[in-house]
């Protein structure tokens, strides 16, 4: 039985008292709810999705955008033909960006390759290579482009790309698409897990993007794809290109990064003066032939429970609860834009970050004769 | 009235079933109680502080080190005579020290300029810059030195440093002593906040030490004082030279920084495999003569409530519960620092961090030419 979230179970059980100081103390400066229109509550309990919407705290001269972030479980079984399973995705994200178009939503991200099962456990190339697209012009792009521009939406579409122009291969893309509907770029996951289940290293390489910026009408965003949360300078690269929200997109299961989950994509808001979203899809995923993870353990058909419990966080310290760890959901977040130049402002980690010496250091150290500089008692 | 912890709070009030889920979330891999010896226990009650210990996972092949955290209010006045206050921080951390002793500690850090009141926001010079002392061979570190030879313990001894042989100007400096009770070194605060009360950039500047790891019986350790947990690149470099632990002395108060707390220190320890300890001073400081803070509230006389709440984190997502928010403590963490490594070779962020990548495009971000990668729309 899996827990439906830590804050419900807060809620429920800590007096108020304690609960607005315990909340203070995890979540920092208060998020308000954000009023669920009545349309859009319609289409989540038609359609059977949860939908939460909060109000992250405000400087004194707001520039307010609409961020949307979409958790879902696959819809079909991971043996039906790939343009069922890919179809009844666009199908359902259907579904749920009506709900977020409902609550004027500026910005929409999904979740990590979202329109397959996170099938890189498996190891097999066959069938799931086949979910692979064209960023520029596959189905899964035209069908973001026509969302975008009857939504008036930005939509960040991260994909399992082919990249025919250059042999074919693959890369684990986020393709960024204008409210206009013109594909504004893409941004390739710049690292590679080997850790667990996640085989995705047998599959694509390090992502050769760099960490691009896209300027859309409602901010510059950027997306860190997966493990890239894990590492500090890849976040650090979309702030110095001057992202105001940055995007994680995600696919992660319990035993392994739970604990690590409302840590890593946090701590980057706080360091980088952005918002950061934090996206992880949901459910189990079952595949039809048994593989084994490197632990000693035996052969098995599943990657384990993904939990959800996608976030936004501030650049003020604050966060949202995170959505259900066992249901799909919409989390909408109305943030403001001016807070990242107010906090840097502020806290000053920009200006006192040292970089330069940094640049340095970082380099000598990847030198082939580099000595770590350890102190020996004489 | 201040809550006495998060920790107590869910305890509390959670059921037992539910609690072990939520802890999983919040904490990671559970620490199990360290049975605190009767002598220890009774120095605590007779000298009223609290005493906590936790063992933290272990590898298969434990490499097992002792960590004490000292987290006190200052003792004396602010305007006793300064030596009467040195004396008497000096007797209390040596009554904790006991304790530390007594529960086989290893390597003990203190928090933050632990000699004085922490009385950068005043902005006056005087009396505090009488404070400080020389790292080498003041009385603190005379003090510690016989501590450390004692009891056989590392300590880590954070104070207001005057270098003499440098035109006498101040530092915020971590000196180290080992066991052995020779000064191994100093380590100085490579980031100075420039941020509500913390007018430290009054007093001293941006530490010229790098980021120096030293070599004790009781592993690699480095020292990140306060406002560098803020600092990704800071965190990492420790970790570059090979720490193995690292702590984070730190003075801060519960508006500015509270929700920020548990997330830094505990990220670098995922980001950077090794372990990390936060510490932070407890109580509110009065002064005599009132001061603003620049934030168009009227002048008063003391920074706010220093919440404690000290902790180790380790490199595999586990933390332990803070120490109380309102009382003085010890904590002690046995922690196994061959999960630094196991940790790196299982999750692997080192092997695929691209340092060399971010040491060419840091250097290039630091160029007066340099222009941001941001997409436009055409």
């Amino acid at each position: 039985m899996e827990l439906e979230s830590l804050e419900s179970c807060l809620n429920k059980h800590v007096p108020a008292d304690e609960l607005k100081e315990a909340k203070r103390i995890l979540y920092g400066p208060e998020c308000k709810p954000l009023e669920i229109t009545e349309d859009a509550g319609n289409v989540a309990a038609a359609a059977d999705f949860e939908i939460a919407g909060f109000e992250m705290p405000l400087t004194s001269n707001p520039r307010k955008v609409k961020i949307g972030l979409i958790q879902n479980r696959i819809v079909e079984s991971t043996n039906a033909p790939i343009s069922n399973q890919v179809t009844a995705l666009h199908n359902r994200v259907a579904e749920i960006a009506k709900a977020a178009s409902l609550m004027d939503v500026n910005v929409l991200c999904m979740q990590e390759a979202w329109t397959m099962p996170f099938a890189f456990c498996t190891r097999e190339k066959t069938p799931w290579t086949d979910f692979a697209e064209s960023a520029e012009n596959g189905l899964t792009t035209k069908f973001c482009q026509e969302l975008a521009q009857k939504h008036n939406m930005v939509i960040v579409s991260p994909i399992l790309e082919r990249d025919e122009e250059h042999g074919g291969v693959l890369w684990n893309t986020a393709v960024v698409i204008s409210n206009t509907g013109n594909v504004l770029g893409k941004s390739r996951k710049n690292h590679i897990p080997r850790v667990g289940d996640f085989n995705e290293s047998t599959y694509y390489m390090e992502g050769n993007t760099g960490h691009k910026v896209f300027q859309t009408s409602f901010g510059r965003i950027g997306v860190n794809i997966c493990y890239g949360r894990h590492h500090p300078l890849n976040w650090m690269m979309y702030g110095i290109n001057g992202a105001e929200i940055v995007f994680n997109p995600s696919a992660t299961v319990g035993a392994l990064s739970e604990p690590m989950w409302s840590i890593e994509a946090r701590c980057a808001a706080i360091a980088n003066h952005y918002y950061t979203c934090a996206i992880n899809r949901v459910g189990t995923e079952s595949f039809s032939n048994e593989f084994t993870s490197g632990d000693g353990k035996p052969a098995h058909k599943d990657f384990g429970h993904f939990y959800g419990s996608s976030y936004v966080a501030s650049p003020d310290g604050s966060r949202t609860p995170g959505l259900s760890r066992t249901r799909d959901g919409l989390l909408v977040a109305s943030v403001d834009l001016n807070m990242c130049q107010q906090i840097s402002d502020k806290w000053g980690f920009r200006m006192t970050a040292r970089h330069e010496m940094y640049a340095k250091v970082l380099k000598k150290s990847t030198e082939p004769d580099f000595k770590r500089d350890i102190v020996y008692e004489k």
